[in-house]
């Protein structure tokens, strides 16, 4: 028999799904996000040159949203409420094989996670990050980067560089 | 008293939310779209210069992914079912404010809408098309075109140009 039995003779309850957490963080990429609400695309152009969608659960869509009808709404999203979760899904691009001026999806690149939780993530502006390359999270020094930059750059938009598009 | 009255007294209904509806097709803006699944982004570089989405239905989607799984997955979502929607969002694309290296969607420009039905459309490979400016339907000539590029380019994969991305 292998392994040991619990007192009731059943095997022990396995995380067989346990899905692999970010460094730091522990930020799992979160089931079922690609039925999520679309939040806006993006094309990075620099060195990484990639296509980009954001996705949004239910809790980061009604923030943006009412964010739209302020009449802040720059600011009205912010901050965004614990229970966020945000999911940028990136690609390389490669010209459409029917229509030569578009450059469309190619390879997936990275999976991108921010979660909200104010008193977990205290220390990081209440965001945890999450950076998954074919599923599995990217190493601890990608992970050290995201904070930083976020907090350089969009701090006083919670930390949160995409806006819902039009 | 303005305006007939019905035999109970109550004023005849009047079609208030009727959506204005494309030459040609008679195609509207779904109501609700943008809550639609994600299909994928894209960046027309040409004259148009701009950033897209499109979004899709519930059997859009299931379409799709069971094109997705199939062995002939470039064929495998060909044809869509009667019943599919797709809604194409358009942008100008803005540098993002907070990130030089990054095109975001700035004005919306147009939303692009294609219905499947196989009967009512049959004369245009089973698809009605849409092209709204604004939330108005791009005039006659506009709609005189999106059949012909089409056929000319996608015929083969159902009139469809975008894949859902990976």
């Amino acid at each position: 028999m292998a392994g040991p039995l619990k007192a009731d003779g059943a095997e022990p309850q396995k995380p067989a799904e346990a899905a692999p957490a970010s460094p730091i963080y522990g930020v799992t990429v979160p089931k079922g996000y690609r039925q999520w609400q679309f939040v806006a695309p993006a094309l990075e152009a620099g060195e990484l040159n990639e296509l980009r969608a954001v996705l949004g659960n239910a809790t980061a869509i009604a923030a943006y949203e009412k964010g739209a009808k302020s009449e802040n709404s720059e600011k009205g999203t912010r901050p965004f409420p614990d229970g966020t979760v945000l999911v940028k899904l990136a690609w390389k691009h490669v010209p459409s094989p029917e229509f030569a001026t578009a450059l469309v999806p190619g390879s997936p690149t990275t999976v991108q996670v921010m979660v909200k939780d104010s008193r977990r993530y205290a220390a990081t502006g209440g965001w945890g990050f999450g950076r998954f390359i074919d599923g599995k999270p990217a190493d601890l020094a990608q992970h050290q980067t995201c904070f930083a930059c976020h907090a350089a750059l969009v701090k006083d938009r919670d930390y949160v560089f995409t806006r819902l598009a039009p």
